[in-house]
């Protein structure tokens, strides 16, 4: 069971390497590039969260695991547009709410694992989930998506809370982190077909 | 009176808060960003300090007042605007001065507690004060205001450096803390009053 | 000969420092932006190294020579300009892929003392290189310039290969140390000579 784990844990990796890596090609990066951005995309949510708790050492700095993985799934992408340009959008939403839902669930339990309030465990969870992304949309000079389109941070939260109130039920570990996962998944999977949304805020720049 | 310190540092965090919660106003934001960008501008300086020193745990994390704090003030902020359209800019900005007054303050001690080079905790105080607010700026794809605008982070330089050199006094706490915070909060006031700014750099764009 | 590197490892700090003064001018920052933008230029690859390694107390707090050379640096560059408009590019160029060597080798030195795995050491010696950089195009609202140019972040990875295969075969470490940096230095300057550069990523943007 923790082998499936760490299993789905890489194939977030890749998915959200994936996404790094098209960025990129958007913004006309070179190889480089491209891999960097895959791989802080993949790996820089967790990363920021194990700096904050002082969880040594970092997942990655120890398993070379994940490096290897983020760039392969890099250099995939490249070739993969070289080949046949058109990608398939809806499929890696969907794999990538899959990737959202294990990121989410790995980063609330590390941080129940040292003694956190609550809260702070939600938070936790949500960075795990979405500051890859946030980072990447930073370097590439983007206001973060996630700030603007459908519910997306909003199903980590309701994920990472559905697993906090599991724990405390005492249910079976494999059952906690299916549930959880599944409550991320579902959301973001009607979020995204029937275009969910937060309201807004729209302020008049005053600058 | 450490208590009176505790509720100063709260009040600091809403205020960046609120000045973040505007920032992603002005970006049409989601509801989730606005929380996110509050946060950050609240806890984001004081969180880097905190990593650099290896200061752990980070004080969020084991006292969750601060993210409840800055994330009511969001909240307060979105309510507030969407029933009166009009902001007081000038309140704003004298309790950012309050605010950063607040945590240079206390980035410089804390650094001090580490025993740091004196240099080393003035640029722990600046960053505390200024670190959040940059974030948040480059998050929402903007040039940090604070590299550009009135003396701002040169006010945290005068008061970190008053506030060593009174712990080199022996001064009671309370004396130290309070003239420190009172040099950022005066030289701040002065500059929005008069419109102080440091000379520029300008160089052509040979890009 | 420790001397001779710690010398080298400063010439880097303030040859980091003045392309990021550079930079902040090209943005019209004041001077304190100028000097933040350099410090963060100079320091900030190696910092984001030592936070993720768990590598404490980080250089630059115990030893303040590196902020006190990266802010004269920072000076120097402001009072140049002012003076004399153009600067040499060609020789800042130069001065740069020395830093870069520098700092590559040292990123990889340190990670090799932290016993990870080899492709984590590269990864450490290219992000101490680099990463300095990012932050600075970041902040100053850029697209990172080495995603895009002429051969740089590989100069840097062949250079932490050449030192992790030396040490492999336990050369006196001047040597391991002189051949790695020579390794980045000549890939750069020819990369600059001829503008050699990685193939690029063109994806269409669909948003």
């Amino acid at each position: 069971m923790p082998q499936l784990f760490y299993l789905a844990d890489l194939f977030g990796v890749a998915v959200f390497a994936i996404t790094g890596a098209l960025m990129a090609g958007r913004k006309s990066m070179d190889l480089f590039g491209v891999l960097v951005i895959a791989v802080i995309t993949a790996l820089g949510g967790g990363t920021l969260r194990d700096l904050i708790l002082d969880n040594h050492p970092v997942s990655w700095i120890r398993d070379d695991t994940y490096i290897v993985i983020a760039s392969l799934a890099a250099v995939g992408t490249v070739i993969w547009v070289r080949l046949t340009q058109p990608i398939h959008e809806k499929g890696l939403l969907i794999a990538d709410a899959f990737g959202l839902a294990v990121f989410t669930v790995i980063g609330t339990e590390v941080a129940l694992q040292h003694n956190v309030p609550l809260s702070t465990a939600v938070i936790m969870g949500v960075m795990t989930g979405v500051a890859g992304g946030v980072m990447r949309d930073v370097i590439c000079n983007e206001i973060p998506l996630i700030f603007r389109k459908e519910i997306y941070a909003t199903a980590c939260i309701a994920g990472a809370l559905v697993f906090i109130g599991l724990r405390a039920l005492d249910t079976p570990h494999w059952v906690d982190t299916s549930i959880a996962m599944l409550t991320v998944l579902l959301i973001r999977l009607a979020a995204i077909r029937w275009r969910f949304s937060l309201p807004r805020f729209h302020l008049l720049d005053r600058d």
